[in-house]
């Protein structure tokens, strides 16, 4: 057993863990920093998906870079069973690791239902793991298959069934009432709904999947709540995820709701001295203050950057506040983006909430060659006009868009502020200034409450 | 003579006119509203240099729609030649229109440097007028001409010069000592102008044009400062515009530094029933608190949606800080945007500033089959960390990038808040997580302050 010192650990090297150790190196460039990560190989995890079908279509093209080396921040390739909160030491099964710092970044795992657990040791199941030999496994096998079903409309499963229907795949994704029910409203789900069956995509929305039967050793059909069957010939769990944190609470640190690393908003666990971030950190919403599921890499990065900032003394007031959740997806030529609550959640949580919407074109004049329509939704508190949430589809300009509503959100703006944003606007890039959808949809909400 | 009440009267139909009047319209659908314009057709302002190239080519293509019409919201062509603000009157040759408000919304017209006033009266020198029957002129007469020279290095020179050498023209442009140098850095507009070189554009920077020689009433060559003289077949002025403000000056109202009608954050003149948006009203710079000279029709929609919303009362405090000169173009395939003060500019105004940058991709991996470079330099107060501004080079997307950019500015955020900014990163749309670029110059921003 070797004896090893880090000023700052961390486990796990997915976004969180490398944003943290290169936040932390760029802080503290004298402490020594070591990674401990599982797998030699790192896949880039919101590019997972892409592997199945025409845009990466391999695996080796969604390598994640581990970042530039340097001698105080050492990566390393070992399994971490046992952590001593007290002794402060990590072990693996060959080193001993004594830090000063110590930063959970230890992600998620599939979540899979109770009714599936039997079914996941069949050749043809598989969970949507991250690591480059599970992703692997997969593309091979569906490789020379036909007929595959997808399990779970979110938005992995949604790229998946997508890029596999892109390479000629006949697939049925089995979902909720609307694919990306979390993140979307109806009005705007049917419009992704809608460019999926267009690119020869089966929708079974409205039920769930209730059995897998099997035939020879070999998942053969999924039979729904309504007793359909559907045959298959292999199937692909898109259920969602939870935090990996066995190793944690054997630590004997506190977990929150829904079983992430309890932490405050410094991203600190009830001792100072370890942090959590990413999808193993317990998290809240930003706007319901509930604890929350969502898990990104987008909201794991700022995180890590939080903690990695606030290692040996705190810079600046409240860190992190709570995840918005905002993400973006491309469905066909179209960009799906959304941050905050929809308006169907906001009325689950009994937010007194009015909503904004705008279609116009994402280029001006409309005449200009690669113009495209572009909507945006907003919602708001109806009293304080406090934006809350936002929904856009559009041209892939909408990957960024969302970002300005998601800072608008953050900032705590109002709709008073947005009518009257000041915006870049050109004919080959973006709306008209007379029509810019963020201020037509906020003039919109404020007509509307 | 015919007398027509109208309850808000606007001058002029240009974005700033359109803008104030469908905000009016929304905020108050029983008022009678009418738009006096001067011209039938109307070109969108920022079209017009792709009307000179394979873009949209066509002036017919650059047409601005004006707007559902609606009964209480009219639009009428005339040319409005005096105003009598104690009579709460206007007259064109054929109307006398009484008012309760009125809305100035003039415009600007093409600057001419004097020692260029004679010869923008040759055939074939031309202003960069907005008019449709200006621009159909100056297409029809370069239409078969093989040399033309661009002076003014701004972005409506650079977009027509780029525009002009896109479909085979020889074009010398002739400018300062590095294009677009009110919006970009030099680290950042030697990148432009590489890309115009490629395009065969020839640049003349560091000089001025001293003189406009002409040979049987036709402009034949412009000599610079260094006596070089370079022959052509037509000459574009890109030179600037100054606010349209004899109408009002006339009528007595109040110009501020540099020619615009003077308003207060509310966009209203020294008489609080008489409004002025757009081009033709006195601009703030929003950081320097100095008078400016930024035009950009986005400036002028914001202003004309806060005199839209405030013209029977005021409804949220403080109405129009000033303009953050937040614009964007397109020089060949990458996007150039641009917010608030450049750095050159901070130091200039004695602006204790830092500035960081970062370049990355825009998807993620870098194996996204279209993924191209992407940067961003953001410029700070040294001391308080408060954005003040940013300069974007990318893909199309770039063009949204600034927006969040200039929200940050306007809110008035600092760059603590951008380096755990919560962003939606997609692989087809966006930076990684990790390298998201805004969120990295912030950090790079911090280190060097």
């Amino acid at each position: 057993m070797e004896n090893i010192h880090a000023d700052i650990l961390i486990i796990g090297a997915g976004p969180a863990g490398l944003v943290a150790a290169n936040t932390a190196h760029e802080n503290y460039p004298d402490k020594k920093i070591i990674i401990v990560k599982e797998y030699e190989k790192n896949q880039v995890p919101c590019g997972i998906p892409y592997v199945f079908g025409p845009t990466l279509g391999d695996v080796e093209k969604n390598a994640m870079p581990c970042g530039a080396p340097s001698p105080n921040l050492e990566v390393r390739v070992e399994t971490v069973t046992q952590v001593d909160i007290e002794a402060k030491t990590a072990a693996s099964s060959k080193t001993l690791y004594s830090f000063d710092k110590l930063i959970f970044a230890t992600g998620s795992i599939p979540f899979v239902h109770p009714s599936f657990k039997d079914a996941v040791a069949l050749e043809n199941v598989f969970c949507m793991g991250k690591s480059y030999d599970e992703v692997k496994k997969i593309q091979e096998y569906v490789a020379d298959k036909e007929h595959i079903t997808v399990i779970g409309s979110g938005f992995i499963g949604v790229e998946v069934a997508t890029e596999l229907a892109s390479v000629g795949k006949k697939v049925t994704i089995i979902g909720g009432r609307h694919v990306l029910a979390g993140s979307f409203d109806e009005d705007m789900a049917i419009q992704a709904e809608e460019i999926m069956k267009q690119k020869g995509v089966t929708l079974v929305l409205g039920q769930h999947a209730k059995e897998i039967r099997s035939e020879n050793s070999l998942a053969c059909s999924v039979v729904l709540s309504d007793t359909t069957q559907i045959d298959t010939q292999a199937i692909i769990l898109a259920t969602g995820y939870k935090p990996n944190t066995s190793l944690a609470a054997d630590a004997g640190l506190k977990l929150a709701r829904y079983g992430g690393i309890w932490v405050d908003e410094y991203m600190r666990t009830k001792h100072k001295d370890i942090f959590a971030v990413g999808d193993c950190s317990g998290r809240r919403d930003f706007i319901t203050r509930d604890p929350s599921k969502v898990m990104l890499a987008s909201t794991s990065a700022a995180e890590a950057r939080v903690a990695g900032n606030s290692l040996y003394a705190l810079k600046t007031l409240k860190g992190f506040n709570g995840t918005i959740a905002i993400f973006s997806t491309m469905i066909g030529d179209r960009a799906f983006a959304s941050a905050g609550v929809t308006e169907a959640r906001a009325q689950e949580e009994k937010i007194d909430c009015v909503s904004g919407f705008f279609e116009g074109f994402n280029r001006h004049p409309a005449t200009i060659p690669d113009a495209s329509k572009q909507s945006v939704k907003l919602i708001a508190m109806r009293n304080s006009a406090q934006i809350i949430g936002g929904q856009v589809i559009g041209g892939k300009e909408a990957g960024e868009i969302i970002n300005i509503i998601g800072l608008a959100i953050e900032a705590e703006l109002t709709l008073h502020h947005l009518i009257s944003l000041q915006i870049a606007t050109q004919p080959l890039l973006t709306a008209a200034p007379t029509n810019y959808p963020i201020v037509k949809a906020a003039q919109n909400a404020l007509k509307n409450s």
